[in-house]
């Protein structure tokens, strides 16, 4: 199991297109047989800062997700209006659900 | 929805200590109704690193999340093993799953 927490921030005033890539990427990887969690959370503080929370089954798993239009659609259409890299923090699982068990 | 990544270090040596006590947390709290998502998470870089990913259905939930035996038990056996206080980053809800819904 594959888990990250990725860390995105958006230039003021494009937080309307960047809601609408990873509306498409979300309901994509959700559908994908190697995804057990797609979760795309705000900054109470700060709007244009979103983490979202990612549980893959494996390291494979993610190189698919990688692959797929709805993944490049959305790195196509963020990657112009966010500021800098997207960060990651990488966890271990110790007890973790996935919703698709 | 109330959502919250939980951070507690571990002080060495105690890390069984820890995971007794959060796996009775754990299995208790995700059958509280108004607990959605609670995945105990380690640092790869350091085992006596750990995160909490949360979802509460909302505060009132989480109040009664901190009156249960289970949840009493865990604090009463990890605050004399953790380094400094339990840190939290709290997130808004944009797309988000539950594994109870």
């Amino acid at each position: 199991m594959l888990i990250q927490l990725v860390r995105i921030e958006v230039k003021p005033g494009h937080r309307d297109t960047f809601l609408e890539a990873f509306t498409i990427n979300c309901e994509g990887t959700r559908k994908e047989p190697g995804n057990l969690r797609f979760d795309l959370l705000c900054d109470p503080e700060d709007e244009n800062k979103f983490s979202v929370y990612e549980i893959f089954r494996d390291e494979a798993a993610l190189d698919e997700h990688r692959k797929t239009p709805h993944y490049r659609t959305c790195v196509e259409m963020i990657d112009p209006i966010t500021v800098g890299g997207r960060r990651k923090d990488f966890f271990l699982p110790v007890l973790v659900e996935t919703a698709r068990d």
